[in-house]
């Protein structure tokens, strides 16, 4: 029952991907022991450069002989103004100036153009390293580079919001999509209507786009353990990408403060803000948050907001303080663990199998 | 497995209990038909009368043998001003115009303890009926009419969007929680923060209300088939609760035009609106939603802004226009369809048990 078309194609013994989270949190090790411990590994390549993405490759090769993935961002067209910049900046000074940070009135304004010129990189580092498998993120790459990964043999997963997406990425040629439920932590993954933001829950989701697209469905939002597991396969979906569940693991890379905070939050306390990135993303509440929130609709897009702010997380992760971190999380927070990856894997797959057997019925 | 403290409590064949949706929805032939083919009905008397509550449940009676249920609204206190009113009905003039409808700039101020008579009469006549089953939404009746309850052994069920809610429930004494998934169709069962509604997922919510609480949990939100059902019971979940899936049923009392409308709707278009009742509210997006969306949040509360669109409301269904009427629907729409109450409970028992037994592993 856990093994199938999505388990073969990966070639894993479990159906658990671990959710590729950028910004340091799927540190080598982490990767590593997901896949030593039958799930997939996967590297959260977003905000790395290209010579940073080789490395950690390489790495994680050394540490795993088991299949891993890697996570890309598809670059968005954006647009920004000085005066946005101006704008977005005059809600972050007071914020510095609590942190010690110096003002700033203008930035680097970032060109598409160079943003694209990385992630055609990225997409040579990981053909010329070989990696196993491949996902996408904020959209779908283009038809000449999906061809190019397909040549080379790596396994491609695209990441959906809503029916319309998922058609969209098996239309495109992706084996296998990710459909993210409103419970997911981290940034929104949609990529039509960007604005608008499809917030489906999973119960509603994964069986409408099983029900739509043939390629193999894997199901992540707010899953922690064998019960969110076996309701995803009963759901149709073919295995489970997990964030949360992986970010507070002791071989994680996230900061102890961020693993405390959802380690002591309710579910109650996650909420969507685009005040970090310029982009939709589910965290746990904060000072930051709270202090943006009016500003928020009127910031300027990813990756303009993203890169703006980013003095302010990581002063405020170097002086230990959650109040202007981005405390990303699923709407599950209760059920997370401080364990190893290992053992978190071996419970998850002991529940699923009591679940099973407790259900059998004549 | 279908089996199990909830059935038992209830006395029902499966753990499938039928949504009581206000306003006209459940009919007694709908309610009955639930109960007769081996689920639970529920009388949806959330807006009827004294009278009507009575008439119905003698009506159901008559059709049913086995065990039925009722669902009252539990009032909440609301201040409301002339002003208010006069500001909404500005908003609500230009549409009554579209519809033909005299203008208003006035209401007839509905008075809390009128409404709480009302609530307590209701009560009364569940008691003199000897109705099986009685939950509740928008909140929990006093340690008083819960005492009342229990001693003419009528089971109690309320309803919960997080896990402070659900717990609230079983402090109070419930026999059963109902949880609300951000998917669920129609109005927000939220009663604490009652401006700020917990929008929390299905996958999220069942698991960290079941390791909360120790009474049975009913899973509400998006649940359409035999997939919805063995997922819930994965999460820990006893039973679901199902409302879209009947409300298109043809023993249903909606408006063809509702029926239409969610049988043709996708999972991306439905929204939350207070701007036809003053609560939180999930329907397919319509002319009215778009039109009420800038001032949804300076409209009066419920029950004041029911009680003002009611006859822009009743117009547009006399009329057959889907423009002005309140389409309730949860986040699966593709998953409807039109058919019998009883086709529709037979197939989802065909499905669960088909998962079930396509799972068993060793």
């Amino acid at each position: 029952m856990l093994n199938n078309k999505m388990t073969e194609l990966l070639n894993v013994k479990y159906p658990i991907i671990q959710a590729p989270m950028a910004g340091g949190v799927t540190t080598s090790t982490l990767v590593a022991e997901v896949s030593n411990s039958g799930g997939l590994g996967m590297i959260g390549a977003g905000y790395l450069s290209p010579v940073q993405t080789r490395e950690q490759i390489k790495e994680v090769k050394q540490l795993t002989s088991h299949p891993f993935g890697i996570n890309l961002f598809v670059p968005n067209e954006f647009m920004v103004t000085e005066k946005q910049i101006k704008s977005a900046n005059q809600f972050l000074n007071p914020i510095r100036q609590q942190l010690n940070l110096e003002q700033k009135d203008s930035m680097d304004i970032p060109n598409y153009n160079d943003v694209y010129e990385t992630f055609k990189e990225q997409i040579k580092i990981v053909m010329e390293e070989n990696v196993p498998i491949c996902s996408f993120t904020f959209g779908i790459p283009s038809n000449e580079i999906i061809a190019d990964l397909k040549e080379c043999n790596i396994i491609l997963m695209g990441t959906a919001t809503s029916v319309r997406e998922a058609v969209k990425n098996e239309k495109a040629g992706m084996d296998i999509v990710v459909v993210q439920g409103s419970e997911a932590g981290g940034h929104r993954g949609s990529f039509i209507d960007g604005d608008q933001e499809s917030l489906i829950g999973l119960m509603s989701l994964i069986p409408q786009v099983v029900d739509t697209v043939n390629i193999p469905v894997v199901a992540a939002g707010g899953i922690m353990d064998g019960r969110g597991l076996m309701a995803s396969i009963c759901l149709g979906a073919k295995g489970v990408q997990m964030g949360t569940a992986f970010l507070t693991c002791v071989e994680s890379g996230a900061h102890e403060v961020h693993k405390d905070a959802i380690l002591n939050a309710n579910e109650e306390e996650t909420v969507l803000t685009r005040s970090f990135s310029g982009k939709w993303a589910r965290g746990i509440k904060n000072k930051f948050i709270l202090e943006m929130q009016k500003q928020e609709t009127l910031l300027p897009d990813y990756p303009v907001q993203n890169t703006l702010t980013q003095d302010i997380r990581k002063a405020s992760s170097a002086q230990n303080t959650q109040d202007f971190m981005s405390l990303w999380s699923g709407q599950s927070p209760r059920l997370a663990t401080s364990q190893t990856v290992n053992s978190l894997i071996k419970k998850l797959i002991r529940e699923a199998k009591k679940i099973n057997s407790n259900m059998y019925m004549e």
